[in-house]
């Protein structure tokens, strides 16, 4: 198995050099974020990761969770890892401090995420729904629902979970048939059966809080007619303890692909007594509020499992000898050349690299994002960030679990036969890592809402919001002593993008497919430019330490030798994603439906 | 899981309507494979693959191989299906009759694999490693051991493998360290630990024929010294039963990601008895012969799972109730439109589609060259097929796994959540073809071969033999009246290839690190452009059908529709890779060794 080390040098490099989040703290009030504070977190918790959540990877997925008689029972090790990071302050971190959370940044909530992603995705599932429970209450809640649930949550005793999904309907909530009757009480009897519901049934906490959609009986049809509903395992008891059970029971849990010590469970509620939160027949908006984070944590898998592949491939490419380099025998005295002398061995290497260090940049510039739109004190700098977000989410979502799928198959690839061998641990983040182009909104899906919602939504106001950011860059980067190029290049990129979406926007007025047409490759072109200005920030960073002379030159040549080979070798797949929005919806339509069975 | 059903409508067309396998068949002598005979040996074929392999499919997956104490149990109903597979003379089916086999052409046992291994990729491990060990003893074999061995595995009573693969080496063979010592009855012992042996123990036949590289004592170095020896499980009695146990056993098996009911074996020798195949120290040149057939079958591994994957696909999208199409709905009469009228879902399973039947062209295209290479009379076009085999073995090997893992990663996507659930069989698909671009040479393997050795090596005229061809059938068809634009474009980049490979070679010889530096986007190039070819031959005999009326429209016209897809959707894909070729060996080559870790 790979065995995880945090890349704190990496992660210190946006944080301080390229995105100055110290700034951005000292800016919404974050007081005790200083740096210091921040330097050790980083430290304990990438020991934490390291030394406890990575050496119960493999496993976890060896041992799966265990379904008996509506009891699931997580893999060795896994309650006693969230004992302790519960004990570490963990859960609390990002956590409102009302609610007794430690009220630090999300950003730094979301690096927290990603180390314990890195080392153990299916274990990050638990912890990673209950912060998403944790925000709908926390924005929609009652005070006292969030004394009763939101305090017991942070405190990491009890954890959530988001129920969404029908046997019959998941990116199709309107059809959702779960039912919730008012009783006299002032409760809901919920019945209904959810499923693919992540830490749905667990042995890690005392209770656990669902956050249930269904429908109200005077409902209006579709996604206008859902509420939302707090469904406890247990029934809270006054002294923060928990009571009875409720009538809400794990039916199964699913043998799936991958992250399979994550119990992924078919809830069944049969007049299981409920609360709402929020508004009835808001529901869904209830869920929107959190689905900036949740799909940026989504994205996140992409980079954390490629990150974890990374490590093992280079390991690997230095340690297995094989075959001369073409050049001559670079380890003369051993029986062959370790396998990174080999072109093709770097490239698969330098595209793991380039996109995992390009996508941690979006994510932390995401994440940036979102501690300005939840605590910056200026309203116009809130919504800007708020606009920004609305953009590149769908993108953190769909591009980066692409490319992150891409990176753990490379990494893979990289050990040959031993890659296809569950021992090593290599196929195991493949497989993880496949669920991410699909939960959370599928890709497709992604690309429907950065294209159709968000960019022709908008009238091409939220592009914007962010081409002139690039353009604005490239305009003062223009004569750059090293990359005029590369500048020029992005320029020449931004200025298409901005056409390209005008050509598909003035089709799709006409003929409304065209947008389904265009969206994954007009996501993936959009992917491609964005994590472009990514490297180019990246560069001129590099390039400006080395220019003031560094200790640490080799960490920036090697940035800057990165950047390069995403501008050669990456980039230029935008001019195949180009081919495919421009491509047009007649291809695609053309078939009646039973022809495709031909 | 999904259902396989044997295209068998697309086949025939291929074999009949685009290639004209009959004519072959009567060029080469092939008397027996009447076109009666064709039809009623796919028709069978279809049947057993449909009903005895494909139900055992998904059971296999769940149950695995187990070993205990060196013995090898297969999955439940494998044994039986063997039996029956021999039973009905599917072994020996394009075997030689002098050894007891049917003598029908290579490239209809082939499209025979090609059903079986759509319908259980697992269970087609044990036939096809034994077909390939029955091509080395028959073209390498003494009479006798071809009478003792090729007899039985003919009949199907005993199996083989391929031993080459050791702890230390895959790729790189010429360091392997099994030795073999010769003894005083003319025998060998063979002593040495062999790793990912497919099919090397189980409990499906009475003896297992292990073909093993070995060195002798006085071997030189390097892969100019490693011999063939045949070291068989039970030593062959004279009445052709089997006799004393060999010295030979499984020490373990590989838990893998996929084709789990295949038993990938640890195989031990240990002084075990064995006999020399071919000359002493030509053992590689022994495993080349056979290397085009197995690469060619490894390839359609690509085809078969994504054909298996789309048909699932297919039914699922027709099935599945999500949403309303953009344009109004569908089904309004139902909950929501099937999911089959999105653009995006329709894009999936177009670029299956385009990939499967453009990889069944190019792969029984490159079939009908093996019949003509080994049978036909007139040594010219023998000579012919078989550099054209030599240019397209590794395009069909890794282009078609390549984009057959693309295709079952998108079947899988088309299901959703649904699709990462084991129960489905989408996941496993996937999972069985994620081997396909590692085994049997890695595409990094497969790219190196094709433009070092093959193109480069041949001075381009490998290429030449091959852009020839293309070049007359752009210049036949340049006037044709649907599809000037598309042959236009294929003449285009058909002449771009040839400029390409130049630039290339031109740095090569400066530098060698370029041809390792450009292989994979090479070949993925070439295959884009050779199925691009294909295409074009389809959609022109299509269209002839259609301009001369015929019954089944609405198939040619899918054809097209398809065709239409591929060159709008999937061949830009080639400027990509071209890009990737120009890239050159610089922004590989900078990194010290150790700042990939950086």
């Amino acid at each position: 198995m790979p065995e995880y080390k945090a890349p704190l040098r990496d992660m210190r490099f946006l944080i301080d050099e390229v995105f100055d989040f110290p700034a951005t703290y000292a800016a919404i009030g974050a007081s005790d974020a200083t740096p210091d504070m921040v330097s050790a977190i980083l430290e304990e918790g990438a020991k934490f990761c390291e030394q406890v959540l990575s050496p119960i990877n493999r496993s976890g997925d060896e041992e799966e969770c265990q379904w008996k008689d509506g009891v699931v029972t997580t893999p060795k090790g896994f309650k006693e890892a969230f004992a302790q990071y519960v004990e570490g302050g963990w859960n609390g971190l990002a956590a409102d401090p009302a609610y007794g959370g430690q009220g630090l940044p999300h950003s730094l909530g979301l690096i927290i995420s990603e180390m314990v992603a890195s080392s153990n995705q299916s274990w990050a599932m638990y912890p990673g729904l209950t912060h998403g429970a944790m925000s709908a209450i926390h924005a929609h809640g009652t005070e006292e629902q969030k004394q009763t649930y939101l305090t017991r949550m942070t405190e990491g005793r009890w954890t959530g979970t988001m129920c969404l999904t029908e046997p019959h309907c998941g990116t199709d909530l309107g059809i959702i048939k779960t039912r919730a009757v008012p009783q006299a009480d002032g409760s809901y009897a919920v019945s209904g059966t959810k499923i693919f519901i992540s830490a749905g049934e667990h042995d890690m906490s005392e209770n656990i809080v669902h956050l249930v959609l269904a429908k109200l009986p005077d409902a209006p049809a579709g996604t206008k007619g859902i509420s939302l509903f707090i469904v406890p395992k247990f029934m809270p008891a006054a002294d923060g303890a928990v009571g009875a059970r409720n009538a809400v029971s794990c039916g199964s849990i699913e043998h799936k692909m991958g992250i399979k010590a994550s119990a992924t469970c078919v809830m069944n509620f049969d007049s299981a007594t409920g609360y709402l939160i929020g508004e009835a027949n808001k529901g869904l908006n209830c869920m929107f509020t959190m689905m900036n984070h949740a799909r940026l944590g989504t994205g996140m898998q992409g980079l954390c499992l490629g990150e974890a592949s990374y490590q093992g491939a280079v390991r690997y490419a230095n340690d297995r000898l094989q075959m001369r380099a073409l050049t001559g025998p670079k380890a003369p005295e051993k029986a062959a050349d370790p396998i990174i002398v080999h072109p093709d061995v770097r490239r698969m290497l330098l595209t793991m690299k380039a996109f995992n260090e390009g996508n941690r940049a979006l994510s932390y510039f995401t994440a940036q994002l979102l501690d300005i739109a939840h605590g910056s004190p200026d309203a116009e700098q809130r919504q800007e960030a708020d606009d920004l977000l609305a953009f590149l989410t769908p993108i953190c979502k769909a591009f980066m679990t692409e490319t992150g799928l891409e990176a753990t198959n490379l990494g893979m690839q990289v050990f040959g036969g031993h890659g296809y061998i569950r021992e090593w641990g290599m196929e195991q983040l493949v497989r993880d890592c496949r669920i991410a182009p699909i939960y959370e909104g599928t890709n497709g899906i992604q690309a429907l809402d950065l294209l159709g919602r968000k960019v022709l939504g908008s009238q091409g106001k939220l592009l914007r919001g962010f081409t002139k950011r690039v353009h604005k860059f490239c305009q003062a980067q223009a004569e750059h002593p090293q990359f005029r190029g590369q500048v020029a290049e992005l320029a020449r990129l931004n200025q298409q993008w901005g056409e390209l979406t005008q050509k598909v926007g003035m089709a799709a007025m006409k003929n409304p497919d065209e947008v389904g047409a265009a969206s994954v490759d007009y996501l993936m072109y959009s992917g491609y430019i964005v994590l472009a200005w990514f490297w180019l920030q990246m560069a001129v960073v590099a390039q400006a330490k080395l220019d003031a002379g560094t200790s640490e030159a080799a960490y920036y040549q090697t940035k800057l030798a990165t950047f390069d080979f995403y501008f050669k070798r990456l980039l230029p797949r935008t001019t195949a994603h180009q081919a495919g929005v421009e491509a047009g919806s007649d291809s695609l339509m053309a078939l009646p439906a039973e022809q495709f069975a031909l």
